[in-house]
């Protein structure tokens, strides 16, 4: 066993209580505990960066999902980069480099038989960098590409749209897309991530969903004329509604996400054109990223090829203050604030 | 050029203005026209019988569907049996039977132009009744057999659920989803048709959803204890979502067709339950029947062989009133009313 310099208390945030809505101050708990030493085949890591992501409202509700969800009074759960303290582990030495499922706190304690479930893995800096292994190496670029290859089937002309263009997911969709030879419209909200997205990423066009949902009706019309191939969905909502009137015949629609409806207190508003799927024999279909975990590796050696040659390029946006700092900074993504892949730093 | 005893007299019926929600008397309009002659290369049908359905609905609402809509002041479209009264064309012979687009009228004149766009077929009496030649063999048994094979894509020991099970789709989807190995589960209005569908039909379970929604919960969760894996929707609205709630992993849903919803005045109940196809990576597909065309005689082969050797059988609701009796036995659909295939009867 090894172990290197170790804080002596482990910050901690724990769910207290299951929102109802936006989640508020009242739903968490702040605890400190010493921070344990390994036990046999344990990893002990230091968190660096944390993902925040939108599924994580998800795993605030009770009921069956895809995933358990977080139990009252657990740590949060959250998907981070960090660095191995101590490690009684075989694969892992102190120093190393991981991604894993570390959770809202400083200090990770991995159990021997924590560590496969934990997803916990050596990360190679040269591939990218922190907040690239959090964003297109990390799961939203996994959730990309998969999405995109597996259930959108780009082929060269076809028209894409990607909604949330700007933010995790979808930055890295729409570059792939164009990649592949597609005409790619992003929708995003404010003229600044629109800018952004069309300069930067280099998608065709990108709509406002702010100017209102006559704005996204006409832009879709306008950037769209052949209609809609491929539909990558994080929104749900009435923009997902306005997408199902314009598909082409055959269109395919990547159900990922639904961040318009994870804080309802209301029921969720279903696509009610989604007859448009018969009209136009498209199909709408779900997934979950960590089905793909097999193939990975070839997603990330494939991602990091495209960032080293400058085909594609990523942006993130970091908030600098540590795990008390989560519950607000988990709020920017409901509220649209994010610009690029949300990150916690913990620790430098 | 040869001729059959021809009446002097077409009485059609023509839609005269668009429905708002259920059609009324005044959205039909009666007519009479003298029978026409062939002109070179045409046919004229006498109509036997007509097929009516749900589809019919859509075809006359106004806008942009998978096929145009039926214009003000034209013959309602209607798919049909009849015979071959008089003949200009090489392939129709004074006599045959013939399955084809007729429309609601005693006569169909098809000029040459529109054989093929009529899908003026010959049709062969002992592969099938007239009756079931608008049923397992015509366009609701091609869009049982192409939904549930090419896109439920049955496997033994999965289950299938299907809504209008005592209908003209259902009724096929499900005795050919046995056929193929499947544990098949009917939704249907009452008790006589779910009796039927059982002890006839050889499904495991039928649902009476008119015994209200939780019964239909209630149903699908104590016939398919494994989770729904094909779901082939014939009704939309409540009884989709309450699928929804029950998928298996990797789920298909067949959206065929929405009768739940096709005379709203108010929009589309949209899936509320939608986020379930991400849970259980599942996917929802639309289906248009006129795609498979060129297949037909495949599925024709199949099901007829069934018919044959007593694997299959089938149930058609006639109405025999000729064409004036078209508006009142198309809302029996609507109603629910139809036990079986819905035909409307024209003459022997």
């Amino acid at each position: 066993m090894s172990t290197a310099n170790i804080a002596s208390v482990n910050h901690q945030v724990r769910l207290a209580r299951r929102p109802k809505g936006m989640p508020v101050a009242e739903d968490w708990s702040f605890t400190e505990e010493p921070v344990s030493s390994v036990a046999d085949g344990g990893v002990l890591v230091q968190t660096l960066s944390l993902s925040l992501d939108p599924a994580m409202r998800g795993w605030m509700n009770e009921g069956k999902s895809y995933i358990p969800p977080v139990g009252l009074g657990e740590v949060m759960r959250a998907g981070g980069v960090g660095r191995v303290a101590a490690s009684a582990h075989p694969a892992f030495a102190v120093g190393d480099m991981v991604y894993g499922t570390l959770g809202v706190q400083e200090y990770a304690l991995i159990p021997k038989e924590a560590v496969a479930r934990s997803g916990l893995a050596k990360i190679d800096l040269a591939a990218g960098s922190v907040g690239q292994w959090l964003n297109v190496l990390g799961m939203p670029g996994m959730t990309a590409y998969f999405g995109l290859m597996d259930i959108g089937l780009p082929l060269p002309g076809q028209t894409l749209v990607v909604s949330g263009a700007a933010g995790a997911v979808g930055q890295t969709v729409g570059q792939l897309a164009k990649i592949k030879g597609c005409r790619v419209v992003g929708i995003a909200g404010g003229a600044a991530k629109c800018d952004w997205v069309v300069k930067e990423l280099g998608f065709d066009a990108c709509i406002d969903y702010k100017a209102g949902e006559a704005a996204v009706r006409e832009g879709l019309k306008a950037h769209c004329p052949q209609g809609v191939d491929i539909y990558f969905d994080n929104v749900g909502g009435d923009i997902l509604d306005a997408v199902l009137a314009r598909l082409a015949r055959g269109a395919r629609i990547i159900i990922c996400g639904a961040i318009s409806q994870y804080n309802n207190t209301t029921p969720v508003q279903g696509p009610k054109n989604y007859l448009s799927l018969l009209v136009h024999r498209a199909s709408m279909k779900g997934m979950v990223v960590f089905d793909y975990a097999d193939r990975y590796p070839q997603a990330v050696a494939e991602l990091s090829g495209y960032l080293r040659d400058g085909r594609m390029t990523s942006r993130e946006d970091v908030v600098d203050g540590g795990v008390a700092a989560f519950p607000d900074a988990l709020l920017r993504l409901f509220e649209g604030k994010n610009f690029g892949k949300l990150i916690l730093k913990v620790a430098d």
